[in-house]
């Protein structure tokens, strides 16, 4: 990669403040910035840096006012995150090979429906009656049960399994070692203290631009489906057992685990290694903090919560302290005691 | 699927109470029936939608008694989640292929003593010395190591990896990306701040009929064993350290963590994210709440718990609840501290 | 195997104390041993058993005193740890058979450069511009993306994907399912409510003799370099997100997750179910207990922290004994208001 600023600036529509003739040749993060490297300042905790910072440019806010001398050049974009995201699309089309067609060997059913400019790596097996649009990209050692749909431009990573009869829509990213489809958890205790199977017969229906990260999984539903809106993202080594629903643009970190048949709204937050049992509505735009245990539904949209069990935020934080204040409330309580007893006498 | 509700009641043994000739088409849960589908009551949480349900027929409890009128016909069963397993697995039956006979491409040393109607797919790899019972399906893309044995019956998914020597009794599912004899992480700490890695030479053995879900690891013993027994479940992306052993018909939900050398007993229901610490023993039928972290054994059988780290649950709830008061509290100990200055002077 | 105590004690440089002619046959723990089995005492817990084991000898610290009568004889060592790991390593060479070799098929483009006495498994997949060393050996249903290495020495067990431009030192393990270089959860906010994916365009760096167990995941940086350093461990399920650093013979558990840009120190401890949030600086030789929340840096080195949030171990474990008693305390302070009531009156 080897650009100039004002090439950059053109691509953001931004606004450029000094040189704009450097040639920028990669990225770098704003404390590790080196003459060649364009950076952002997209969290403020990073402010500081800024005027270090030995990178050529630096993408910031319109908006952003420094108080001190700034080496690098400024481009000055609506928002920073969208800028870098557009710049780095560029980039990895320049690093990565776009792969086309058929490797041999690979098992295609022959009822496959195939579309435009596919392409299917090694090792990649697809049952029958699949149906597979334009542009997708199956990597090797996939798996794809039969009467399993997979939409435009979508991309599977190596080693995913879907199950039979997974729908998957335009634009989604399904990484490495996913599963999609495998059975609920579901067993119906017997009187001699062992348990019978409940077959799993639903489906799993992940809307268009759903993305989900390196070994997730995802369990079918018991009946009906389990279902993941449109423009949901799930990070690596997330549950989501039988029936969940996952409303649209929600996002959820890192091996958080969410029991059967609970509904999160749209534009949810959570964090990772949160926890929610099973049955539960879960209001739009919430925001679950980090190992949280969600233990009942939350009805009002576009409030934080955090703990296990969950209070409201602010709450929360306020328990948390105290926590750490319990010796001083005890030694207090005694004390306490110590003069009643005293005064008593 | 089309049956009368005459032959699904003949199948389950059921009391109709309504017509028994309407037609059944499909499955759907108790608050999304429509006509053709039927339901059933399971959990007396959702006991106020049989009165609104548009199913064509609920499966209910012998005992229940309805207080309001419901549209639907009743299928009195003895217990209504065994008689929607029965009946699901006929489903079932209808809806995949059942498949016999091995796949080309597929690895398969000479050594292998395979046994009647058993398939293999495509890209699966089975080392020499292998003993594959009757009837097993070996899904495409899985792993199986030298000397290892799976039984009768038994189901293994795409993509699962199964290390050298392990032992799967009959009637058991490993859902796919499942790891099962991956190296225990045993080190010995070395004067220079690294570790020598402590080779792993036990196995894992799985009784019969047990289930694990998707992308559940089981490490090998370092030596002798790692346990499951004959009907214990464990959903998805648990972990099992070395040495690890479940007791019969214990059930183990995701993200679950069980630290080298534990013993849980028979009958136990443990709930996902929980973590329990190595060397205990847990005793028969102990239920222990999700995201709880157990850090001493458990010798009296059939308690539950709850919390990190772990009080009897019952206790756990009222430190929980006082945990939401601590605010409070404090402020008392203010005010009390004060009334007894007033008090003192 | 078959070893006389003699040939053993060579081995180990141990001292033997008790009949040296007794053949050895197999492994065993100290409070399963039976006549034929060595043992070894590595933790006090397990004390009690030496004077009661059927085990024919057991390898002890060579400071240990028996305060009672044993029957095994005793082979004494600087560090049983290790004297176990040697002689485990010797019985595993006679157990598991070493391959050699390219099986087919496997795919391996024509680009790819090998080091000398590989093993490549059948249906692996070697992209292009890939590095091989030395006596690496690559299981079955592996994916290598292009322009990665792989160090000498280096074992990649079954259905592990690493993803393109990866690099893996020497002497590493990555066991069976783990996924190296799946892109970092990076999402630029719409004004819409989507999201806009960041591209991640940095790399991940695993140096000499790291071992990752089944089903990890590391993700790649957005620029830059995830990295975990010489000698570090990391358990199974474990997530690191974009631009971790993990310092040098750093251990952590199964199912902790580190957030993005986070640094951990050299030698420091983690426990299982650990999570850390991001753009965090943890101490060398930092001690996190299992299930803790690490929200805030760690400046000072050597230290041992517990709960979530964090505190200092000792003061953790003085909060948590007083969560326990939060009903007594609750009690207390509503006797003194009644007590200052009275006295008031």
């Amino acid at each position: 990669m080897k650009f100039s600023l004002r090439q950059i600036a053109s691509i953001l529509h931004a606004e450029i403040e000094g040189d704009p003739n450097l040639e920028i040749h990669t990225f770098a993060s704003i404390e590790e910035g080196f003459p060649g490297a364009i950076t952002f300042l997209g969290n403020e905790k990073y402010t500081p840096f800024i005027y270090q910072t030995r990178a050529s440019a630096v993408i910031v806010d319109k908006d952003f006012l420094p108080n001190g001398k700034i080496q690098a050049t400024l481009l000055k974009v609506d928002d920073p995150y969208t800028a870098v995201a557009l710049l780095l699309e560029q980039v990895n089309k320049l690093k990565v090979s776009q792969k086309v067609g058929i490797e041999e060997p690979s098992q295609i059913h022959s009822s496959v429906r195939m579309g435009q400019n596919v392409f299917i790596g090694s090792f990649a097996y697809l049952d029958k009656d699949i149906v597979i649009g334009d542009e997708v990209k199956i990597y090797p050692n996939v798996y794809i049960g039969e009467g399993s749909e997979i939409g435009d431009n979508t991309i599977i990573f190596p080693n995913v399994t879907i199950y039979h009869g997974t729908k998957i829509g335009n634009n989604c990213i399904i990484h490495a070692g996913s599963c999609i489809g495998s059975d609920g958890f579901g067993f119906a205790p017997q009187e001699d203290g062992s348990f019978k199977k409940i077959p799993q017969t639903g489906t799993v229906v992940l809307e268009d631009g759903v993305e989900l990260g390196a070994n997730t999984c995802i369990d079918r539903a018991t009946f009906g489906q389990t279902i993941i809106r449109q423009g949901a993202k799930l990070d690596n080594l997330v549950q989501l057992a039988h029936n969940v629903e996952i409303g649209k643009n929600t996002v959820i970190a890192a091996q958080t685990g969410i029991a059967g048949s609970t509904k999160l709204g749209a534009n949810c937050m959570v964090g990772g290694q949160v926890g929610i049992v099973g049955h539960l509505e879960i209001a739009d735009r919430s925001m679950i903090d980090a190992q949280s245990g969600v233990n009942k539904s939350i009805k009002e949209s576009g409030k934080a919560f955090r703990g296990s069990p969950i209070q409201p935020h602010r709450q929360q934080l306020k328990s948390e302290l105290l926590f750490r204040k319990l010796e001083e409330m005890y030694n207090k309580i005694r004390d306490l005691e110590d003069q009643i007893q005293n005064l008593g006498s």
